[in-house]
């Protein structure tokens, strides 16, 4: 099940054409989006989505619309999902045509949620450490780089899950050149010690996480440590469990880190999915 | 003026909309593109920009259209341009729809020459070294992050050319993590010293230039030598001239670097240019 909005308010065939060849968002992966996670008619964490996507927007200069039209966007797409459960909406709004009129494509495509991903979030994942390449200190020097936007231009992203899965592995932990971790392709990583929750410093040049920030919310509520600071890839073995977290996966277990098994972390792994589902009770 | 062929072999309205939301060109930047200059109705080096499409694509793991279709694209659009002179055909292939039957979405737009275009090969540019923020030994070491891939993944190219017109440049020449020079975001770079032209090696982590390769054979005929080895940053300011060389541009005269003057090159570039515009005589 699919369904497209555009930005005037009116729903479209997902299956037709809506873009020219000359968008900026296909020749050049000029644009921004954010995928955001919709349970029996309530969008989780929109609003911190919203600001991540006029935050990626301004790192690129890309005129975007402002909040309400996204709002009004959104509210669309929601009204107009006829299943109950759940769904994702991919917000996208790209830099428009080349030889345009300067306007920017913009739209909302919701989905349904794949089998595959229920999997995951149910089972865990095995993973695989690749090197991203760059020192955590590149983000702050080298703007132009655009580290820590979430732009179109994925196409690393999702060669290295093509990697991982060329070596029998479902994700990827990308790590930094001083072997600090970064993230995942498309998730944040979430390292569990005892009660105490770390995750990388979005100043690595990585993704400020939404749910990753809406589950230290929720840990921290509860009686959890939660800190954001360096990880370093030795302390993902060493750890009480590696958790994957993303707005449509939710919250993953990582059970083997390049072919060899991490602690169970069941345990802990139910009691923050709990706390995390508990956010939107 | 532009004009829109696709696979099939029809032209299409390049302002009409051929492209669904779900493209993974799109939404990923996952795809490979080439841009290839047609001059009185002779294409440039067509080979290797179908070579060098090819070779992208299987780095991408990307199922493209054989060499005879690419051909038949391209002599499509190159018989149905109705103005003499020159023109460039951009040729794009994606992996298509994510929720379609997995036919890549494979066009080839021409567009005529801008203006701009013309005015940089003739009065040369202002450059600005930026840094790209990753070792020379990263390609080889990660082939994941598919350096030296032309895909459509440029959002990173693009945000360099807009932060060098920030601060008063034309043009971008990006540096290694240790200070080796890579290349512009859309051009090889090629140092002149005496009768020696110089250009780093694609194992860095760069695109192989098709216009370099054309101009290096056509100075070592010329008795010119023409190395492929390391350039460092300093090399730039002490040689006699910095070339940037790309498809569409031709060859154009780095003037300026980091705003600071370079040694008049005019003598060998127009020599070079002679010599590089024979080839195709």
């Amino acid at each position: 099940m699919r369904l497209l909005a555009l930005l005037d308010g009116t729903l479209a065939d997902p299956e037709a054409a809506h873009v020219r060849v000359d968008d900026l968002g296909l020749t050049r992966g000029d644009g921004v989006f954010e995928t955001v996670l919709v349970v029996d008619g309530r969008p989780r964490e929109l609003g911190p989505h919203l600001d991540r996507l006029l935050r990626s927007a301004r790192m690129l200069d890309l005129a975007v619309p402002a909040l309400p039209e996204w709002e009004r966007l959104f509210a669309t797409v929601v009204a107009a999902w006829p299943e109950p459960g759940e769904f994702a909406v991919k917000l996208v709004c790209t830099r428009g045509a080349e030889y345009g009129d300067g306007t920017p494509t913009v739209f909302a495509l919701a989905f349904s949620i794949e089998p595959h991903t229920v999997e995951k979030r149910r089972n865990g994942v095995s993973a695989v450490v690749l090197d991203r390449g760059f020192d955590p200190g590149l983000a702050e020097r080298a703007p132009w780089l655009l580290l820590g936007a979430k732009t179109l231009s994925y196409a690393v992203n999702m060669a290295a899950q093509r990697h991982a899965a060329s070596v029998g592995a479902d994700e990827v932990i990308f790590t930094a050149s001083d072997g600090s971790v970064l993230e995942g392709p498309t998730s944040t990583v979430v390292v569990v010690e005892g009660r105490t929750l770390r995750t990388p410093p979005a100043s690595s040049g990585i993704l400020p996480g939404t749910t990753q920030a809406a589950l230290f919310r929720a840990a921290e509520r509860a009686g959890w440590a939660a800190k954001v600071e360096p990880v370093l890839v030795d302390d993902l073995a060493a750890a009480d469990g590696v958790l994957l977290v993303s707005s449509v996966r939710r919250i993953v277990r990582v059970r083997t880190l390049d072919g060899v098994d991490l602690p169970d972390a069941t345990g802990p792994w139910t009691e923050l999915s709990d706390l995390y589902e508990r956010e939107y009770a």
